[in-house]
Parts: C-alpha cells; structure tokens; sequence
C-alpha cells in the first residue's frame, strides 16, 4: 500500500500520518519526491481498505494498493499451476483445465418438458457435448415472463442424466434453493445477476459441487476473481469462471459484448479454468459460431451453447439457441479450430 | 409490437408470418413501404418478448416494442398521479413524494456498536433527518471484509429508533433474513448487487413495509422498473426508487457516477417515489453537499447522506461519511435551495 | 511515479531497474515490503510514460503515476486560485468563472436564416442571455444530414451579434476554417468530437479568442483536462470547460447521460471555468429545465441551453430546444435558484 | 419510419401527425391497437431525423428508424457481395476481403530513425506481413509527449517501402497533411480519435488512396458504418474498417476491450473488409497473440500488429509492442489457425 501526500504537506502533517499508520501495526517508509511525498507501507496490508486509509488526514490525496485483492483465486497461490476441475458424470470424469481439451457445455435455456430435454441431451452428447445446461429456476427481467419450472423441472434433468450420462450445470438463485439443486447438479451455476448475491456464494462455497461462477454483466475482472474468492474462502475449492458478455454503450445488434479479452487476461491472474458463453455473451443465435471459434483459439477451456430443439418455440432465450442440426455443424468447425491449437478431445464419447 | 421485415422478403414468407403471429393470438396489420414490409401486431402484446418473435421467420430483421414493459410501476397505472409512501416513524408519519418535503435518511454504512448508532441517531435527528440508515448485513466485495454484525446490530438499530424517534431503513440481503430484519426496519432496502435478486424481490414484496429499491450499478431505467414491478406485483405498493451512482468508464475521481439525470425521465415514466444517493453516487464526501444540493434543485423527493461520528475509523465506507457536524453545515445548505425550490419541511423536527 | 515488481523477483532484477532509471535521471528508492518491493521514483517525472517504465523488465508487474498528467489545467499552477475568463461583448464585458453569476448561453442547433438568428437572439438576451450559441459549421453523424451553412452563417452571426449585443460562440471543425471563424467568434467552441482533434486544439491555443472545450462523450476528466492542456500549453489561457453528456450503457430516454458530478471533481483539480450544457446531455427539451437548475445548485459556471423559434422545423437537434417562451420560464426557474444560492446576475441586461 | 402515439392520444392530435406528415410527403398508416395508435410512414425516410419527427405533437412517444441510416456501407449496397480492397505495392498487389488470405499489417508506433524503420520493415516482411504500418504524425493525449516525425518520417516510410516491397498504411490527422501524406502511403489511416472529424472524412474520401478508418473508443457500429459513408459518399469506395478496442467500465489490465463480436455482426450490416488490432485493444504485447488467433478464428480479413525492434526504448507505445522475434513467433502461431480455417497465404513473401 503506497500513501501519496498531496502537494505542500506540512513536515508535521506527514508525521501525524505515519505516527497513526505504526498504531495499524505497520511500518511507512517516506520517499521525499521533487514535488510530493509518499509513504510506502510494509506490514500485513492486503486486508486494509485503500479508502480507510485515505481518512487519516486530509493532506493524503490517494493512497494505491500494490497488492491483488484476491489471494486464493491468484496464480500465485498455486505457484502458476492453473488448477483442474474433475467432475464425475455417468459417461467418464470430465476435467476443466489449461492443460485438457476443450470441454463443451450445451442444452436448453430452460427445462420445458421431458422430451425436449432428454432429445436435446442426446442430441449434444452425440455432437460431443459432455454437460448438459438446462435452467429449472430462472432469473427473468420481468416478473411476467416464465420463470422456470423448479422443482419438477430437476426431476426432468435427472432423467436426462440418466438418460444421457452427462452431467448436469443449472442454476441456484435462492439460498434456499441450494441443497436441492446440489441433490440433483454435477455443477452448480451461479447467474451472472448473482454474481455478488454473498449470502449465496457463500452457501454454494459449503457444497461438496464444483460452482460455475458467471460475470456479472458489469463486474470489473477484480469484482469477479473477488467472488470466485468468496467460494474458495469458504471451503470449496472447484470454481469455474465463465465470461458471458458484459454490458457496454452498444447493444444494438448484439445484447451483450463477449469479453474474449479475458482469457490471457485471466491466465496471468487466476489458476481457476474459464469458460466463455457465447450465445449469451451475443444474444442471437447467428453470431454463435464466429464467437465459439474465437473462443478456442484464444485459450478458452470451455464453452457454454444453448441448443433448442425449437428455438422459435423456446419459453426463453430462443433467439441465441441453435438447433440441434445446426449445432452439429458448429461442433465440426470447433474441431477443426480444436485440433490445430491441440485442444480437442480425439476419443469419441460413449453413444447409448 | 412491430415486426420489421428485411428488404427483398418474399410474399410467402410475409404471409407465413402473419399466419403464425394470428395462431398467438394476434392481429397483423401490414404495411407496405418503398423498401421494407413492417407489420404491426395489434393484441395483448405486453407479455410477448421481443427476441422470441423474431425466431418466427429468418426473414424478419428486427422486433420492436412500443409498449413500455412495465405496468404497475408505469405512471399510466395511476393515471399520471405520483404515489406516496406514508411511513409510521415515534416522531410521527413521514410521506415521501413529489408532492412533499424532501425527506431526509442519514447514518452510516453499518452498525458497529450502541454508542455510536445512538449518537449518530441524535445528531442526524437534530439536524433534520427523518429516517436513520445502518447496515446490519453488509455487501462486501472482499470476503475477508467485515460483513456486519448481523442479528445484533439490528438490536441496536431498535434501541436507536427508541432513543432518536426517527424511523430505521436497514438493507436484506436473503430470503432467509427478510422477516427477522422487517421485524425491526420501517423501511427494507434492497441494495444495488441485488437488484435483480428476484427471489429477494418477490419475499419483500410479500412483506407489509415499504421497500427501498436500489438501483443496480449498470441496471437501464428499464431493467429497473422492471425490479419495482417484481415488488409491486407481489403485492407491495409501497416502493421507493433510489439512485446511487452508475458505473461508466471513468471511476478514477468518484466511485460511481451519480445519475442526477433520472429525475426528469423517471417522473414522465413511473408515479414512484424517487430517492438519490450522493454518498455511494461518488464515494467521497467531499462531493457530497454539491450533489446533494443538485439533487434537491433537481427533483429529487428524498435524498440519502451517509453520516459516521468518526469517517477515519468506520468499518466500512469511511471516504463517503460526513461527519455529524459537516451533516449539520450540508443540512443548512440544502435547507437553502429546499425553501427556494417550496420543498423543504418548516416543521421542527421532535427534539427529545 | 512508483514501480511495483513482482513477487519472488530476484534481487538482481530489481537492482537493473534501479541502474537503468538511473540513466534517466531520476533516483529510485526501494521500499522492500512483506511480499513485494516497490521502487519510488525521485526526480522530473511529469512527463515519463507509465507504459513506457513498465518495459524495462518482465519483472515490473505495474508502474502508477503519483503526480497529475496536467499541470498549467491544474489548481496547483494557479495555487488553487480559480481563474475567470472574461469576454467582451457589445453589451459589455462578461466573466466566467466561480466567484461571478451563472453566464447563460443560449440559441440554436445550427443558424438557418436571418430572421431567426436575429429574433432568437433578440429573444434570449432578454430572458437574460449574455452569448448566443448557433452553428454555422454543424459536425453531423450522417454524409446526407444538413451540414451548417457554412461562412455565410458567419455572416448571419455577425449581424446577430450587432442587432443583440450579445457576444457569439460557435463551433470550428477543421483547422482551415479556424482564422475565419475567430474573425466573427468570441469564443470558439470545440465540439465533443474534436475534444481529441491535436492538431485543431493546437490551432485554436494559438487564437486570442478565448475557447469553450466539450468534453468528448466518453473523455475521462483525465482526457479531457489533457485537451485543455494543449490549448493553455499553445498560449492561450482562456479556456471554459463544458459537460454535454456521457455515453453510458442506457441511452433510451436520454441520448447522453449529463455527467454534473464532474462538478465539485473539477473543483479540486482545476481553476478552469466550468459550464454545463444540459440540452445535448439529455437531447429533450422536456428534461432541460430539471438539469439546468440542478447544475446551477451544484456549481456549475455556466449553461449552454439550446433554444430554437419553431422546433419542430429545426434543421438539426429540434428536439432537444426549448422555444423562446419556455426558454424565458426556465430562466425565471433558475433565477430562483441562482439567486438562492448567491450566483445570480442582479443587473438587468441592456436592451435595445 | 416507425411514429408511436401515447396512449390516450385524442383523434384529433393523431389527424394533424398525419396530415403534417404528408405535407413531408410521406404516406401515413394508422395501426390502432389495444392500447395505442402507431403510425407507419411509407415514402423516402432515410434522410428524415426520428428526433425531428417527434417534436411534430407532444402526443408522439417515440419514433422508431426501420430502415438502416447507412447506404453505400451496406451489404445490401453490394446485394451481399462483399467489397475488395486491392493494393498495389512494391511486392505485388495485396487484397483485403472476406474471400481472400488474412493480411497482416506490422510496425511501429511511430517512425523513430531510418535504420529502426528499415530493419522493422524487413523484419516483418520476411515474417509473413504485406504492409507495413509507422506513425509520421502521432495523436497523443499529453502536449508534452512525442508528436511524431511529421514530413521527415515520411521520407523514411517511403525509404522502407523501397527497401522491403511493402506497402505503407500511415496516420492522417489534419486536413492539411492529407495530400502530402497521400503522395507517401500507400493506404491512408484516420484514426479512433478522428472517426467523427467529418472535414477529414470529407479529404480523405476525395483521395483516390484507400482508407483504414479505425472505430472509435466508443464509436456504436451505425456511428462506425455512418463515418465509413462518408468517404464513400465523397466518392472514394476503398474502405477497411478496422476495429481497435472500444472503452467499458474496466481497464485496469487491459487499455481497451477489443471487440470481436463485431466480426459476425458486421459480416451481416456491409460489404466491407474488416481488420483487427489486437495491439491497441488490448494495450500490452503479452495479450496480443491469444487475441490474433481470435481474431483469425472470428473471421478477421486483417490484423494490425505493433512491431518495436526495442520496445523499452520505443518513444510511443512500447508496451503493446512486439519485438520481431517474438513477432517471428506469433506469425506461425497464426499460421495454424489461418490454415486450419483456410484463410493463410501459403505463397512466400518475395525477399530482398
């Protein structure tokens, strides 16, 4: 943590701050600039509030941390080592990592009835897919549109498990949701609206199921890795980030803006694995492919696509589902780009 | 709605969209132009999503809705007539309105012990505050912050209540809170990070208190009265709108950037009740008094100051905290443009 | 400036950084923290590119400025002293500035024919205007729009100016254009999209007319008092400072978002007048009148108010004026404001 | 044209709209729906302003734009064939488009000395690169920074042409330098600060020099699209588009977020080529190679790549610049993705 004094301090100005900073438990040391001082502080600081600090005394103009926020989330508490999530699913453990395929997630925005999800299940699974997405509580804009079918909806993803063998990512929005959905989910989502819903992070940090952590649709890189920490903090180690489009000044041919930007971005902070969501992270349907080949190429360990048996029939998001034919096509052009970055699965999945 | 077709869309596919659009019930009307086919859906339309219609054909270009997506939050609901939300506080009933003094809320951030929520209570009562604000459950972006000191604090946000007379607004942050906390508050706050907390936003609006509903730090207009409308629609009447700073791409001077500019279109929109926050809405008090007193000349029913007895050593949010007799000199200011504007209370508040 | 290293960076690195800043004349100091070193830079830094330190060494993990980018723009170069520009004008001298009454600007889009420069003109003065505002160069987002009628708009300028008293400010776009239009001008305005234009500020820094500089519409304060600091660096130190709306994530209501919290930020960072212009930052005539008096009660210097004889007919930004009779309302609005707060013009203006 | 009336609008307010319209010579449509009147305008409305329309009655809500503001930029312009930029250059002609190789362009910031210049240009060259790019005149955010070489540099561009065969793409940024910079460069770049300084679009589109105009920091696409018509509607049609980061909420780690999204979004608005540049979009050499091989992936027709020969002495930009052997590197990282999706030159660059 660095204090920068503002311009004509007085001597005893300076003092006073240092003298309050050593009843902190910490150490400044003064540098003496041409114009301004600034006092470097050396002790246990990563829990300390630049803004706190900044009350001291009216003369500090900014005071500037030097330490990340965030410490299990960062490379450096792994020592570099990006960090692998292994889930068991009833086809074959699936990892999420750096260093192993591109895994990818895909299904249904929500789970309308038995049939559309177990079609669309097999439909991915023999595409390569090897998780189904698939929302029974879903978080919508207006309090009149579909809000999902809850509980009955995660018998429907149980029977597509079974029938399937993937795994399972839907989302938990309610604390008082959480066991629930743990009983039936191989991966817990987190919605990028909740991003920062803490009562619910840390409920899903005390699961023994891995947590797919979305970016809120403003969370600044530092915000995110904050949340993923929140989950750690609590116990669980196994959070997968995934960019799903933030918001800018243009959302006039796109809802949101896929932020591929992250992912050397977040190689250089985070041993967590990430995932990019293009179909939201665009918001129709067309501009899908282009964003998932960007994706792989840039480093993604994962994708996340809405696939819709019939997407002009879907009770939600069907503008950005592909349909089961043209997902297929997708999946080949992925692996083209796959395997020249040497990212691609060569084993077929299991067929039933 | 408006269905705009691309240029160069074949008759057939005119005619199989206005086929479909009447199986949802739906009136086509055409219209032929020099360039473009658009067709105009006459019907109940208010609950259809935008993007869903467009699947219906590859040959539509866009959808356009000309019905606001909120109702009950809209000021057409009540006929162009502000609401008021009445509060029963010890000191007697406080309305907020546009037909009404500015309210004030004043206190700090969050509860840290008797003393200081006592005094604080007191001085910003003596000055002219109307409700006291304290966080018992605080949204933290570190984990390793201090996160409120929970169910005690709300204790002594009813001690505070007793011993100042002023009515408590105090934020929930989970469903599982929302009785214990509406057991104390006058008023529950939805905070920002919560704003499209949607299980959150249905239990408070199944809840008999007034509920002060944050603005989400990059929520549209829209997005937000579509939260209201969640409250409303539960059953709860008694929303206030509160403004607290919006994220932009400059947050180097100020935390957030203060969205003064909601008055006026709020006001042609929605009948609610509109509050503003210059404390978050900058994140340095010094910027305070300025804000505050654009809000007042602008419009605002009620404004929210962040107050702390001593800003240096607060738990949380010191930068943003006056202190009471800066809360003092601000009032006296704001006192100033409030009478020349004919919106400030002459009334004494009860000095006890 | 402060170079921060890595952690686990190898003493050897940090002593090369030491030798190599050292070569650039300056004197590093090493702070040696708990886990990291951070080095203090002492010497002429002002004008050292972060970027630039930060490529020394792979070991540097961020390099952050300690000293403002902007010097002559700075409070400090006036020993926090506002500076005031004062223009004459046939109706007398005018002065912008903090310690003086709200100058009002006033006029339309662009200058469409005699008549209706003459009687706007006429119109605003005696609502109390002391400029009038209207463009003979109109930058506009279309090749097919209306572009400004060019010199003989000047012409019409001119005249406005003999028959109004009032003084002229109005845009220049090309530096070829800027001896001509400083010729009739007596202010030279430089729009939102030329905030960034280099070599158009260099030109007008080297006028003896004084120069009104829009923000760009997503200028960070930075940015914006770095364009200033072309303009006092080319010679000419009369410059006013004027917000006209940043480019947010929501642009439904509003075309801009008026940013008045930059307010009481330029305050403390610079002497610049500041104006405010509330009828590009909101682009409705309806939302003008709540703006205006908000930044009035927040500080603002002065405001440019667009008003036009027939909007509906304008030729550019119809929607966002005010017609003389509401413009002469909105002036007796912010009277009582203005006068509220100390900051209005007590003498009457002349008329003839 | 699309006119939406507020609900309750009198019969009589909805007759003068129409009547007033067709004195614009436009032919009305009324669609009464359920709740309010909407009004289709058949007739030649590209050129009509939504905002003007709205000032018509105060019972207009909004005015919705159906057909697109760009012409000549639009893909329906070419019947959805897309536009060929050819270059002739020393090596041969080089061809921008969606149906041909990616060309990479490569170079400094800003032209430095002859020999940096020269040994650069072969460098890149002789690593695959077609143009090479090199500031003469440099837009920098501080007066007190580097301006660039001005004419002298351009003399050494043309020596580097000379020596390696590749074409030259150099910054032009005041209406003045364009001839004099056209008689050097082979491609004229205008650039994200100027993509609204219409004189310079106007010069610029009277050249017969191909243009790459870069978006601006917070440029919409229509805005994009609208500053590409025009050059194209002063009559020059060879225009590159070249996306470069766009401004949001965050950047601490990165200058800019660089866009991909608009690869798919502008493949289906217009027919022109579109490059990316990874370098200013993200601001730091060590992103640039994940975000080019996105790039490629997305469907990119070019890149734009900064090349230092010593990026810690470079007088502008050094750390978003490569050094050629990391350049070397890079290229054949891009050639496996170029190839897969079949978009890489495999004829060799002539040597010299």
């Amino acid at each position: 943590m660095i204090v920068v004094m503002k311009v004509g301090s007085p001597e005893s100005a300076i003092a006073e701050v240092c003298q309050e900073l050593e009843t902190w438990g910490l150490t400044p040391e003064k540098i003496i600039g041409k114009h301004k001082v600034v006092i470097g502080l050396v002790g246990e600081t990563a829990s300390l509030d630049p803004l706190q600090l900044q009350e001291i005394s009216p003369w500090i103009e900014e005071v500037l941390r030097v330490e990340k926020p965030f410490k299990r989330a960062s490379l450096e508490f792994r020592h570099g080592e990006p960090s692998e999530v292994t889930v068991s699913t009833p086809n074959g453990d699936v990892t999420f990592g750096k260093n192993h395929p591109v895994v990818v997630v895909a299904g249904p925005c929500s789970v309308e009835n038995a049939e559309m999800i177990i079609t669309t299940a097999k439909r991915v699974r023999d595409a390569g897919a090897k998780f189904l997405r698939g929302g029974a509580y879903k978080p919508r804009t207006s309090p009149y549109s579909f809000q999902g079918h809850g509980e009955s909806a995660l018998e429907l993803l149980a029977a597509a498990r079974e029938a399937s063998g993937l795994g399972i990512i839907t989302e938990v929005m309610d604390t008082a949701d959480v066991e629930k959905i743990a009983a039936v989910a191989d991966v817990l989502q987190v919605g990028a609206r909740n991003m920062q819903n803490f009562p619910l992070l840390k409920k899903v940090g005390a699961q023994d199921k891995p947590v797919l952590l979305k970016r809120g649709m403003s969370a600044t890189i530092d915000e995110w890795l904050m949340a993923a920490e929140y989950i750690l903090a609590a116990g669980n180690p196994n959070v997968i980030l995934c960019e799903r489009g933030i918001r800018t000044f243009d959302s006039k041919y796109t809802r949101n803006s896929l932020d591929i930007g992250v992912l050397p971005v977040l190689r250089t902070l985070t041993h967590l694995p990430i995932m990019l969501d293009p179909s939201h992270g665009t918001g129709r349907a067309e501009y899908v492919p282009d964003m998932a080949k960007a994706a792989i190429a840039g480093g993604a360990d994962s994708l996340m696509i809405e696939v819709h048996p019939n997407p002009a029939k879907a009770l939600s998001d069907g503008p950005q589902s592909l349909n089961p034919d043209k997902f297929d096509r997708v999946m080949k052009e992925l692996a083209i780009v796959g395997q020249a970055i040497g990212r691609w699965s060569k084993v077929p999945v299991a067929l039933t």
